[in-house]
């Protein structure tokens, strides 16, 4: 419980709590907030920003026992469920009935729908079924005095004064506690169509992006991006993973093994995936895509997956990259969104700056249709200051010079809330600020995080007397 | 300035201010605060529930000046423009430039932006394109004190910190002054088709939702109903509307004529629209839904539109319901959301209520596909105290059984604040009055509204001193 799964954060944490109800979370937050202890919700553990785990000897409040699938309308599509459910479970609860979680990540296997709500998870379905802000009707939050916040509606639609509930979605359990949830699902998919792509330059790789929505308009559910290195990464460091188009043509593997070709340091991989309601119409527009995209140059190979077999073990590479860098060794790891066409220039340049050091790589991979780049620099040797002040503050200052944001959909955590500046006016955290003191005024809840130096103003109270 | 459109509320101001740059309403702003004179922003007041038009001598902030076009995107289909823009003028600019705008509604020749915002406007796209929660990216607004608050990003992911934006969005300008606004354009469809269709019931209706989210599933646009007694205030009040049965098919008028038939008070009719990139696919989606529910039973009668004309006066009839009802008299607005298959139960039970009443009429319509009902009952007579008394707190008591809200779309203004309960805990109105001390001490902004009693609070100063 102290530590985050990457290893990259530690905290002494020695004392975990793991309520079974909302009222236990309500009288551990109470008695914490009067006895000024400190604490960290903890979900999945699944972040990458350090947002979960404790910094010093925060009390950790697992929230794994609060698992409960509450109801579901099989008419409407609303679920409701405690905060502890895994997503992977509620996918499948919700799929036999007919319908969809709006989102979908690589850590479903793990990760809580409660911290998917505190980081506003983004994720692969993000630009079909858009972010938790839409898709989240209602939540039942624990303030950090012990009150409970029922705002569990149902509804799609309820303007009856300030949408609290807001509040709690990406504030990263800095603001109170989620123990419930209302989310609008989708319909399930009749047909869902799978596309694995090679692009000779990342100019291709946006030409491809505009067909696709040009073609595929409202069945578009995913357009994913991942370059050369990447691909590596994942067939190297996952066992049996390859490249989809190795196997489904000679001149792909060929291309691959001969490091690529484009201007750009190509060989660039899409995924494109549709979701639809009627297969005939569905295939239809996807050979319409592919014709254009092949008619035009801007894809050089691809294929279709074929079966459910297929398409796992498509989404399985570009989902991999991830784990992949982390069992090769450390990872500098950036989650950045800024306007498509600037996307890969930053990958490039950061793999100048860190050309001279042996065994150290950058990828880029990500939501290209989202304008969301994964910038990641992988080290097998371990972090280091020099690495880290090639990367930064290069990095975010490169970033905010495009408008572009320095966390897109990770969070800022621990790791972050020293650049949120970055990204966020002074007047903006100032406001933050006061919000922090305003809800949470003896700062027990998730400190550190988040906000830089929301310590410094005056209203904290230390907790390491107890 | 001191009326609403509906000639319900009025103030008596003596000041209305017509800014014409940020700049201009933070200079504004903090003046205000500094001699403690409260402020009314008014954007095209076009509002429902009183919430832009003074109460007692508010200053008036009129955003009218402020309606320039900053940047549209046409790669990412991302708006940036003064809240001041009339939303019909937004729609014809993205339009030229092949999109629209994430949400439609029947005042859109006058509305602002900035007060689709504020009131967190819901109308005839939310079914599609979700609400504007989701679909704004970017906000700048002007506190009380007049700082700035620049979140005016374009982007579709940004976890950094918490998401300030969304406070403005739907508290009815009593947390700050929307300025300008970032919206995501949906890609113009290819192909619009819209069916006009009359139900022997309320059972039938439902049915006939039930197969159009079957049937269109991605392209589904609108599902809208209205019952046959808002027909005929359409039909009789507003010059120029006719039912559009009436013309395609005899049988349709004849029913009409004879006042409708099914055992709940039918016929009721739905406007059925898809919105899609492929008018191919779209119109055999369209096909199977319509023989599946002349099939069942569930239609009885049904006109698809042939042309833009023939679209435009099925929208005239189901949008002119409003402005019909305001012709005939003083009309008591209910908006509502609930469970589906409770709507019309409750027209039923307040025509009961009122059918002692001469001239009085309950009439039932609105967004069915999102559960959104509004109840409105006109009296000829004006606006009176048995009549108030025989709908409220009914209307809200009934509401709140069902777990519902009893404000889905229009806000909660001048005319709900003192209802607010009967949708939010008090624990939650307790943090909506903290938020609201917390961004505006000295309750200059908009008073009155939103909150009940937010005056009692006790760090209210007078303002009627100036």
């Amino acid at each position: 419980m102290n530590k985050d799964w990457m290893g990259k954060y530690s905290g002494s944490s020695s004392l975990g709590l793991r309520p079974s109800s909302t009222e236990q979370v309500s009288q551990i937050l109470a008695y914490c907030s009067l006895r000024r202890l400190a604490l960290v919700p903890q979900g999945g553990n699944t972040g990458l920003v350090g947002g979960s785990v404790p910094v010093f000897d925060e009390v950790v409040l697992n929230m794994s026992a609060m698992n409960k699938i509450l109801s579901f309308d099989e008419v409407s599509g609303v679920l409701v469920c405690q905060a502890g459910c895994i997503l992977q479970t509620l996918e499948e609860h919700v799929s036999q009935r007919g319908y969809i979680m709006p989102l979908d990540l690589g850590a479903k296997g793990s990760c809580h729908i409660g911290g998917n709500l505190s980081t506003n998870a983004g994720g692969l379905r993000l630009l079909r079924y858009g972010s938790l802000h839409g898709s989240v009707l209602g939540v039942e939050a624990v303030l950090p005095d012990g009150t409970v916040l029922d705002l569990l509606r149902q509804l799609r639609k309820d303007n009856t004064g300030y949408d609290l509930k807001q509040l709690f979605i990406g504030s990263e359990g800095t603001l109170g506690v989620i123990t419930a949830v209302a989310i609008q699902c989708a319909p399930k998919p009749a047909s869902v169509q799978l596309a694995f792509l090679s692009c000779p330059s990342f100019a291709a790789v946006q030409q491809v992006l505009r067909h696709a929505k040009q073609s595929l308009g409202e069945i578009l559910s995913a357009v994913e991006f991942l370059d050369q290195e990447s691909m590596a990464m994942a067939t190297q460091y996952l066992p049996g993973v390859s490249n989809p188009l190795a196997q489904a043509g000679p001149d792909a593997a060929q291309q691959q093994q001969q490091g690529g070709g484009g201007e750009q340091g190509g060989p660039f991989y899409m995924v494109v995936e549709t979701q639809g309601s009627h297969a005939g119409h569905d295939k239809e527009k996807l050979e319409g895509f592919l014709e254009a995209v092949m008619a035009d140059g801007s894809v050089a190979d691809g294929t279709l997956a074929e079966s459910q077999a297929q398409a796992a073990a498509i989404w399985r590479v570009r989902e991999g990259i991830t784990e992949s860098l982390v069992r090769r060794g450390a990872v500098y790891k950036y989650d950045l969104s800024m306007p498509t066409h600037k996307m890969y220039e930053l990958v490039q340049l950061v793999r100048q700056q860190v050309a001279h050091l042996p065994g150290v790589k950058a990828v880029g991979y990500g939501h290209v249709g989202d304008g969301n780049l994964h910038l990641n620099v992988s080290s097998p040797s371990g972090y280091s200051d020099e690495l880290e002040q090639l990367l930064e503050p290069f990095v975010y200052e490169w970033t905010a010079q495009q408008s572009g944001s320095i966390s897109a959909e990770h969070g800022i955590g621990l790791m972050k809330a020293p650049v949120l500046g970055y990204s966020k006016s002074s007047e903006a955290v100032n406001l933050m600020q006061r919000l922090k003191v305003l809800m949470d005024p003896h700062q027990i809840l998730n400190p550190y995080k988040v906000l830089p130096g929301v310590e410094h103003m005056g209203r904290v109270e230390m907790y390491d007397d107890r």
